[in-house]
């Protein structure tokens, strides 16, 4: 009889994992633990006043645009605004192409409802983001990882999958200071991973959450705009993004730029799954950012993980010992850390739990089993001090296995 | 070129209904309309100077709540508020239990993706509410209809599904003021229902955004409380709830209370779809209701809600033509009504769309075809006077065809 619910289980629910890194949350949030484990924002970096006023504006001026139900397409000034910017990262779109989400990981989770059967073949880096693979397990794809180098997927094994007469649904990848390793192709990468697509009709689901996180040079052109420069119109692309590392991820807010020809299955797939996105947190996310916020406020987010970033790679040059190897991620919010093939990276966390220094294991993050000697380390949620003190206590772990 | 990715849908996506109302929705929002067709509560009785305060208390006091990524399982004082909540409706049950959606419509996607396989069994009333078949649809269930009466579902007819070996995976109902037909099964007939569940291991999914809007006597009785009473803990019935007719809607706030042994599961199957639901959201609904706001407010919705039902009742008993019927429900938001045989609702949808006033035709509320000749009518989005004309305008369409 106390079976009465999970003997009825669904394939896909049997399918379902765990995240690793949601199960840690738990631990990390005592103060005296040092988290590199989340992937949180910084809370210094919170517009928290401007967000404030935003929702004063909106509760007063224009309640039902907070209050009552909205279209499942989203809220139509935000659309328009996200357009604008989009614009900014090379893509012009209309707004009937972009569909606001409960944040990023629900069009990972819609994407794989349009689009995966089971034992339908899925083409993922290795490693790649434990979020997606935890969206796509439960519709049962096949996964075939990718690897990756320095300069990102390695195309000419995509090319050689594809050769061989696969026919996958779609390659998903973090496309800009990917997680969890900070890699991002080089534009050639991405321009001759695009024409691979094109020459073998690859869907590709662009992941771009971190973007806008660049601590040198220029921000990293995404492939949907690349896309839409080589075929007149988003063709290949179906791209993600987000507002909660500009502005707050408790807002839950992100976004879909889609081909036309998905737009409405992707519309049908919202209605069955929440109806539409918050209606209160989009028209503050809207109303926070008209005026031009995110031009006055990302550089300063960028600045101050760039401060961290630095710290974090200081402190794992100084202080690791020969054999572990790590990212230098230009952007983005991690470092990817690899380990001497013979150490479990659960088994350092454990040890380092007991010191109050929590990371990822990089196992999560592989599709297919493997990178047992990986993990990642977040440094956009913890003060330089924070890290340096933080590695320390991880090399110290480490030293004792 | 152009179907690169409608080529690749999936079983799933291909199963996948627009919503009938959703799309009526974009036609209704011209103010010359009377729309009988959504199912949107009043913008008169938003608790918007409560809600302005409490997002402004939330964002001074404890922005980290409102704006960081927060626990997949809800946030706790919420989960902790809702409970209290559920003891006024005769249900005791631990906050562990308690898990908050991004509206209830998400625990409908969500128990789909736990427990239903493609040729699955699913029981629904016939008729049913839409979202759900649209929520369930693309997990590929096979559904079998109950006839409802006066008193809701016909309870021999469900036993004699059971009794004839049939292993459905739950029933799924709209436990009070039902949408679309406004019946509330009788208390004995909820007892009923739960003894026959018990006997032959039947999960049942219940569904419960309109118990509280009751214009007569007391609030119903969930099923959800019966079920511990007879079990000494929540066995058969999962049961999901929303701020959206208390509050606001377009806070995207609602929960699931769960069987002990379902909890992980749906934990697990919400990371997947949008890690959790809006921080923002559930801290300003928590901190609005926190000292009292429903007991004072939820009454003057019911004064108001009462008010216009008896406008519609009064209306369509004053000119509606022989032949047409409708339900005298004693809560919620929709009257159901059927047209002469003969008469189909979606043409006289057409003709009074000329005339200016919308509803939904009752078909896509029926899982297995059938209902052509019925129709739903919202009468909480109207003023009275709005809505005599509605239905007076209603009266005319149906009288030309």
């Amino acid at each position: 009889m106390s079976s009465l619910w999970t003997d009825r289980l669904s394939s896909g629910a049997r399918r379902m994992t765990s995240s690793a890194i949601r199960d840690l949350l738990k631990v990390t949030e005592q103060p005296e633990v040092i988290s590199f484990a989340g992937g949180l924002p910084s809370p210094d970096c919170f517009p928290t006043e401007e967000l404030m006023a935003a929702a004063e504006r909106v509760l007063v001026e224009k309640p039902l645009a907070a209050l009552q139900y909205g279209p499942t397409e989203g809220y139509a000034p935000l659309r328009e605004f996200i357009t604008t910017l989009m614009r900014g990262r090379g893509l012009s779109i209309p707004a009937e192409q972009v569909l606001t989400l409960n944040g990023s990981q629900q069009g990972l989770d819609a994407i794989a409802k349009l689009l995966i059967d089971p034992d339908a073949l899925v083409l993922v880096e290795e490693p790649t983001y434990m979020g997606a693979l935890q969206a796509f397990r439960p519709y049962g794809p096949r996964f075939i990882t990718l690897p990756m180098d320095e300069d990102g997927l390695d195309v000419a094994a995509l090319e050689q999958v594809l050769k061989s007469g696969e026919q996958p649904r779609f390659l998903y990848m973090v496309s800009c200071f990917q997680n969890p390793t900070g890699i991002t192709p080089s534009p050639e990468r991405k321009r001759a991973l695009l024409e691979v697509a094109a020459r073998y009709g690859l869907p590709i689901v662009e992941d771009d959450p971190y973007g806008e996180l660049y601590y040198e040079g220029a921000r990293p052109p995404i492939l949907a705009a690349m896309d839409v420069e080589m075929h007149g119109e988003l063709r290949h692309v179906v791209y993600f993004s987000t507002f909660s590392k500009l502005l707050a991820p408790g807002l839950r807010v992100g976004w879909v730029a889609a081909p036309k020809e998905l737009v409405g299955r992707f519309v049908m797939a919202k209605q069955g799954l929440d109806l539409h996105t918050g209606s209160l947190s989009q028209a503050v996310a809207y109303e926070a950012c008209r005026d031009g916020l995110l031009d006055r406020h990302v550089p300063t987010i960028r600045a101050t993980y760039h401060a961290r970033r630095d710290a974090m790679l200081a402190a794992l040059d100084q202080l690791m010992p020969q054999g572990v190897t790590w990212t230098r991620p230009r952007g983005g919010m991690f470092v990817w850390l690899s380990l001497p093939a013979h150490v479990d990276a659960a088994t350092l966390l454990q040890a380092s739990l007991d010191r109050k220094v929590a990371f990822v294991p990089g196992a999560a993050f592989h599709a297919n089993g493997g990178g047992a000697n990986t993990m990642r380390l977040n440094f956009s949620h913890s003060t330089p001090e924070r890290i340096a003190e933080g590695v320390s206590r991880l090399a110290r772990s480490l030293a004792e296995l």
